[in-house]
């Protein structure tokens, strides 16, 4: 079982200034729930109070009306599973619930049991590349992105996302979901004719595992956040040799990975 | 085709005192792919870049390599439809692509194209309730749910949720994910044997319909959001006379439906 939070060492930017420094980032668990003895979903969680997760997901989703209904439920914390049984074994359709949260995973980083059960079936190979990007350039493309849609981003939750070349944004994209602003971002510059592959990918919202991921596929080699990574996009970054770089705030920035890209 | 944004008259209310005032409020609009004829995916999302959204989404979910693979790519917006078709048309495994949204839907409240093809088969009726809140309630909850986590929250993108009745804030959870938050408050709950049906519920995150449809189904009247409500989420509260608070500040808050409730 892993704790709410992991502590890793990371470079802390001012201005053009840089030092290493130790920081807790937030931890990102995939837990799969079996339903009499169905694969039901994997959700990515913060590894705490997972009975009640798994017992509020089945509720919510209809599959239970009340607690009497359950024989048996059973967390395994190294497997990230649980397990629960009915007293009558109804069978679900799948129409009757919605697949979450299910990451397309990551063959070559599996690690424990952290990708038990997660798809491991699209390719995720380490990112070759060594293009690089100078320090104010990150500030100033946070800048911009960013100075459109401030006051509607911060009142109405919409998230931004761009992608940019090492001098200017290219393209610039917004939804209520993180990942569809990411999504849209990537099919605007298809329509448009743009390479992916040696950009770079800037977001207002949290990093986690699933668009570390999206971006290792895309062989984007640098992705930008206003916000917090989640542990688990961390612990990619350095495997998939990407450089990840979260709290871009003013002339202030943390990179968590690879911060060889930034000069 | 919606705007990106709708206008509500709401109840803006500070310290003891209310006022109407019409408010600008971030669309959500359900998106559903087909991609060679099979229905892929429904997405909420911000009514724009619709086709982007569509590409970039088959793109990051491996099912092409390049733009020269698509034969034709068509967006009904009126029905919410997106249908891709493949020069060589392969089939898709169940297993290769992410089912990331698929709201349960509200069998009552179809509103022209807005829930087409979301799944109806979940009743989800207007929830007769008669409770109410005093106003001083509401300030002093969120207070209490943020406290403890403020500085987490805002710096590692944790969520947090709360289960309290007319006196008292009972059950908290926190997660990296609005809808886990959520589920672990109501597994709780139930592990707790705390009965869930007049209770109340607060989120420090954005309320969407999916948050909406899941505290109708459990029969909650009144839900309570630190962050903006969608417009969907608005309407369904109309609907299913659920009391749906956002923008809590301090001593300050927007209430979006059904304002007989607050006291």
């Amino acid at each position: 079982m892993q704790e709410k939070t992991a502590k890793f060492i990371l470079t802390k930017w001012q201005g053009r200034e840089k030092a290493q420094s130790e920081e807790l980032v937030v931890s990102e668990y995939p837990l799969t729930i079996f339903f009499n003895q169905q694969e039901l979903v994997t959700l990515l969680c913060t590894p705490e109070n997972l009975k009640a997760l798994a017992l509020g997901f089945i509720k919510t989703e209809g599959l239970i009306k009340s607690i009497e209904e359950i024989a048996s439920l059973s967390v395994d914390t190294a497997k990230g599973i649980v397990e629960i049984k009915t007293k009558e074994s109804n069978f679900i359709e799948e129409k009757l619930y919605s697949k979450r949260l299910i990451p397309t995973g990551c063959g070559s980083c599996g690690k424990g049991g952290l990708f038990f059960n997660i798809i491991d079936s699209i390719k995720c190979k380490p990112v070759k590349n060594e293009s690089f990007l100078v320090v104010d350039k990150v500030y100033t493309f946070m800048k911009k992105i960013l100075a459109a849609s401030e006051i509607f981003r911060l009142t109405g939750g919409l998230h931004t996302a761009a992608l940019c070349n090492q001098d200017e944004v290219l393209v610039v994209c917004e939804d209520i979901a993180r990942h569809n602003a990411m999504d849209k971002v990537i099919g605007e510059s298809l329509l448009r004719g743009i390479k992916l592959k040696d950009k770079i990918i800037l977001v207002s919202g949290r990093v986690s595992s699933e668009m570390l991921l999206k971006t290792a596929k895309l062989e984007i080699p640098i992705i930008i956040s206003k916000s917090a990574p989640t542990h688990l996009a961390v612990e990619l970054a350095k495997e998939l040799n990407l450089t990840l770089i979260g709290f871009v705030r003013g002339e202030r920035m943390n990179v968590y990975a690879h911060d060889w890209r930034i000069k």
